[in-house]
């Protein structure tokens, strides 16, 4: 008989909305919960046996309740709260991992006193993998869908010839990029003080943005490297990050057959194909961690 | 022989980027353009003969030569020389329509004088759709993806119920929705003072966005009046707007089964079904000319 | 104050699956449907006053409880008994629109007796759309999600250049797109027969793939016709068809810096932009009804 | 200074369709082609040199050149040769892993005797992914967009309860997913002979649908594992196969507040949240190596 390897199950994208009163001023949180949960799975895979199932419905229940019962500060908080849940709260579980997408709102400004009017700010989407084996926590935050652009300073050339290369090398290039990052935070014990997930979020983001801005590029490799190095430089809480930067290429469209010269001002935002640079970078010492696919 | 009806071509979803550079301070626009024609057309249709047919290539090729030769400064001003071009350049063509989504950057601040970096606004896009037929022009402009959401100040009671009524009035919900928003400016003759485009986009958004958190709502449809009310009330180069206004359900969840309470607090965002609301709202004695589909 | 103009309401994207239980032979119907109702609808605009709203969430409860009583055999046939409900039912409501996707499955063929398992069969959507004024039908069939290629017997020659006209003229070129169908059928009065849905539909589709087929192409404007005068010609219940034809351009790949020669054989199949053609075809004396937007 | 972790770059999306002409027989391969190159990339990283690095724009000429020199038979076939090509090519490359979507195509019947005109199949994707390190092939295969419903014949019973719990216990309820399953070859030495890489792939797919069918199912999970010692029974040349099936979850709609009973004919197909159930069945002895993220 074939034999069953990892295996892990639950409910993906529960989406939950918190608000708190208070009085005339009202917050909000919205959240996209996925969790996933491993153990003493054999027999239901073997013969359908469910004995050791909690449903999938019941996990989506619980993160209503925890929403009512505990609040929704962090979105690695509440996470950390329902790992730690499922593992202690079943013996048939042993690990959980649960994955949270957040959703910023900023409030609509208005005459009165009134604040319950929010808009959404956009497609940027914050992220948090949180996984518990009963002992040890891996905490990686992230953020996806934050779309960034240089106009200049940016080069590409002495690169690699073969037989198939045609691109001419250039001095003065667009670059743009979607930023999907993830950074995996030193925590992994209880009895550790826990970061401070909201200005760790803010501050590792600001230096995503401000070491994009700031580096004279030579390849996205090199801008990939500082974006990743100022954050683990600069946040001690964070010992790992790895980056996925698509090459959103846009190319300067030829305008000599028009008469015209187009002297770094008119591009195509290209589609397909895109480069994809992907990297780790690392506090001196630890293991990368955060999954590579 | 079957008849040749309403009929029309051109290219879509051109994406130009358009960079300015001002010494060391750069800007960006970056829109998507659509341009449909319409003309003299049975020879094409009826024996494949091209001799009336501008090219969909060269439709592309305008776009970006236009770009670098006018520049681009509002989307609909953009639109309205690509439209002027084809309906007076070519014979055969008597009839253009331009749409155009634009899409924000902002700026990413940075320590230094450098000002050529840019992360993208979000989701939110800003629509104009331009049509001329040689005489008369059409400019429409608008708005999608700007998610709202009140966390009261919304009811819904009183309505009617039939054999498969079952929902139960409330007087506390939540209020959420994608507001796509299409308004047209009575501007249609080229000798009369065109609007200030810019501006204009910018209030209709601002009062979009305080007539939403500003009306204690009965029902979406009484929003959407008052939405576009203001509109047409405070802005008098705008004759009629349209809003289409998914009703985003938020759903209270019941906690009782937990022994919990919910007291307005947790909801499901549901995905589907939704409540779609649709209204045009006009200037005394304007025609309804925005397309209902 | 400004005054309200076109509007409807109603539920969207209601999601129904309907098994029939023939013994141990199982049918499957899917659809996802759209309701929009339109009538005495001042009040609610203007005042927030609910007294002639029908809730959306009835709206919904209602096709489920349709899908039960009355099954689903044709999406035109439930369409026409639901507008019919909503118009004759309530008397502030005086016209409904309803719009229906059906995703299609096909068996899986298994060795045993039983028959109740499904694939679905792939992107391809059929349509429909159903308005009702209380006295006269227009049912607006259709597909999307069609998408044909023919690898020769299409060219593009002898069009108009311009300034900025660079395309070069082919005799052999790669033709492809996504069909977007919807026809209209003649059929508008209760007291005549109803046209056989189903087999209408059927046979619109393959002389749409004939047509596409069969026909020397000089232009996708010459094929647009082609593909909607065959429907025209050969089904006498359909009076008037749309098509919407983007042409998904396959662009041939320069091979020569490789010293190779691409004889018709490599390809881009490129995302944006592309051309859009777009044209209804009519039967003799027919009005074109079907919206151009 | 902090370290560099794991690293790759390359091309991604590379869309190429290849046709074949014999004679009035036409065929067509459309490909999705995404590549990454791992190997000596440290000064890229930390100093923008780009010495080492071959430019992703040849890696997409690559693809088309060989498109064109070798033309395309299998997927899998295909990208061994581009992962053997650039990890001999470069020095400075050491592995490199390519992965392909393949879009199916079937032909459009006509009257006469021309064979060049295809309609895309639908959304089920043919996946591959080829991972080369100069030494070792991992070949892992699969499909994805697979969409298959049982009416009947799944339970789901004798589940874990717990404080959160709610769900009733059903021995009748409707079971869909959607496919997505990787399976890896045994296959990794060059000396060995190649699989055949198309049978094996129908074969898997149709072991997939019959046991899925063919399953009286207790739990998605025992559904999942007999789908997949299907394929490690029946297929010798797969080691490892790895699923994952989403609970796309159909519910039975309450019909008695309008009188009726649901017999189980009527069903929400529901969006979100969902189940989500992964597992991997190995030969015995197999270790398991697809990626579980």
């Amino acid at each position: 008989m074939p034999t069953l390897g990892p295996n892990r199950y639950g409910k993906a994208e529960t989406r939950v909305v918190r608000v708190v009163r208070d009085g005339a001023v009202h917050h909000l949180k919205d959240l996209n919960v996925s969790v996933a949960l491993a153990g003493e799975m054999d027999a239901v895979h073997l013969c359908g046996d469910n004995a050791n199932v909690l449903p999938t419905d019941t996990v989506k229940n619980t993160v209503y309740a925890f929403a009512k019962e505990h609040g929704i500060d962090a979105a690695e908080e509440f996470g950390i709260r329902l790992a730690r849940h499922f593992v202690t709260g079943q013996e048939s579980i042993h690990r959980a991992r649960v994955r949270i997408e957040e959703y910023a709102w900023e409030r609509i400004g208005t005459a009165g006193s009134a604040r319950h009017s929010f808009a959404r700010r956009g497609q940027e989407v914050r992220t948090a993998r949180i996984a518990y084996d009963g002992e040890r926590w891996e905490v990686v935050s992230g953020l996806t869908g934050l779309t960034v652009l240089n106009t200049t300073d940016s080069e590409f050339r002495g690169y690699v010839k073969d037989r198939y290369t045609t691109l001419e090398e250039t001095s003065d290039r667009v670059l743009a990029t979607d930023v999907h990052a993830r950074w995996r935070y030193g925590w992994s014990d209880d009895t550790r003080p826990v970061p401070d997930w909201q200005r760790a979020h803010a501050e590792a983001r600001g230096h995503l943005l401000s070491a994009f801005a700031e580096t004279y590029s030579r390849s996205l490799q090199q801008t990939l490297y500082q974006m990743g190095a100022r954050v683990i430089e600069r946040r001690p809480e964070i010992d790992e990050i790895r980056l996925s930067l698509p090459n959103k290429h846009h190319v300067l469209v030829d305008l000599e057959p028009f008469g015209l010269t187009n002297d770094n001002e008119v591009y195509v935002a290209a589609d397909r194909p895109y480069g994809l640079i992907e990297a780790t970078v690392l506090r001196d010492g630890a293991e990368p961690l955060i999954p590579t696919d």
